[in-house]
């Protein structure tokens, strides 16, 4: 299903951080702008339209300028519990502010090699689905079932509630990775690189589990450090 | 210590695939060309010098432009294998033709957190340390010792003469990566995603490993892959 933006300012936007466009309306009969040649420079595919084809796109004010953009299917929490198979243990991740969209991808991808069944991330807080998520999971984004949610804390709650346990990652307070057994539906929270995951998050989880270190620098990739936490709960409940 | 390249080729494509330039020296009393104006959409540090100037820079002819751009340290394998401290197990990460710059500097970042001693690319054939590489490492570019040699197979080789075990990933005649014991030196060798270490580089291991893995997608990223890799051969040699 297409999905259109609009006006000149998130057009503009959309360019400069390099959005996904599938294609590009603009209105019929005057110069280009800046917009036009940005989109040039980026290859997008430019239609010159009607007035009255813009306003049969978009309801609102679209000052000339309307983006196709690919929309990405999410699902509700109950969507992502009811769809794990009988018998199967459960395996969530929810990612707690990780801004970058290279780790959501990565992410995505680990997770359709560990059989997980779904990703949550929180609107406004976390990056959200887009082209470059998709390419970076390479393929991962059409099998994995993304749930974003407005209130992450409130999410945690709910799924306790369904029986999950919810695993923190974080420094202090927490046990090595390797301790705990890990067969029981599982949510496992990543946070931000450099700021972890929020207080409110942590004070959810059931328990907390870190990673051993050597050196200075004190943290993973946030991608890697859930890859490896992954394929230790992946490893552990089929083992050898 | 400054290095410095020149000519309008050379600086046109580091400007164009977003090279690190430190300061970039340009002949006086010329009209700017499409390198100034590049360079000052990327609010680079641009300095109009005399002819004198530049000839002191470089020997050869720069054609008016002079990039400096930094030099990461390299080391010989000797240096790489010397620095291991008494006593410790080595470990040593290879990497086979992987070209995406976010992956070597996760592979770092990662050798940083496990204590790894070195890690080897290949002249032409992988990712040469840049910004890119040191900015998603997080300083761990500054920590590990990373090696760059023209001929991997040879290096591999010698390493073997060392007493170090050849340890590939793939997917065919691997073993679980949780069966082998750690506990002698290690290089572990990363192919690139899609295509996997090479016949050559594949014969000279000592054995292969692979990671368990549901559904189609198939392969994980390289450096989550390596992470993964890594934690089971830390945490196995130092066990809870």
């Amino acid at each position: 299903m297409p999905k259109y933006v609009y006006g000149k300012n998130v057009v503009s936007n959309l360019l400069k951080n390099n959005g996904e466009i599938l294609n590009l309306y603009v209105l019929e009969g005057r110069n280009p702008s800046e917009i036009e040649k940005k989109a040039k420079d980026r290859r997008v595919n430019i239609r010159t339209v009607s007035r009255k084809y813009l306003d049969k796109l978009v309801d609102g004010n679209h000052q000339g300028y309307v983006a196709e953009i690919r929309e990405y299917k999410t699902y509700s929490i109950d969507e992502i519990t009811d769809s794990v198979p009988e018998g199967k243990l459960p395996l969530i991740v929810a990612l707690d502010g990780v801004q970058d969209p290279h780790n959501l991808g990565a992410v995505l991808r680990t997770m359709a090699c560990v059989g997980g069944d779904g990703v949550i991330i929180e609107k406004d807080r976390s990056v959200s689905l887009n082209g470059t998520v998709a390419k970076v999971s390479v393929g991962a984004i059409d099998t994995i079932k993304v749930a974003q949610v407005t209130n992450l804390a409130q999410t945690l709650r709910k799924l306790k509630e369904k029986g999950y346990w919810v695993v923190g990652t974080d420094m202090d307070n927490a046990l090595d990775y390797r301790q705990p057994r890990y067969d029981v539906p599982i949510v496992l929270v990543i946070g931000a690189e450099g700021t972890g995951i929020r207080r409110l998050t942590s004070e959810i989880c059931d328990y907390k589990i870190k990673l051993p270190m050597e050196g200075d620098i004190g943290s993973l990739n946030a991608s890697v450090a859930c890859g490896i936490i992954l394929y230790q709960i992946y490893s552990q409940r089929s083992p050898l």
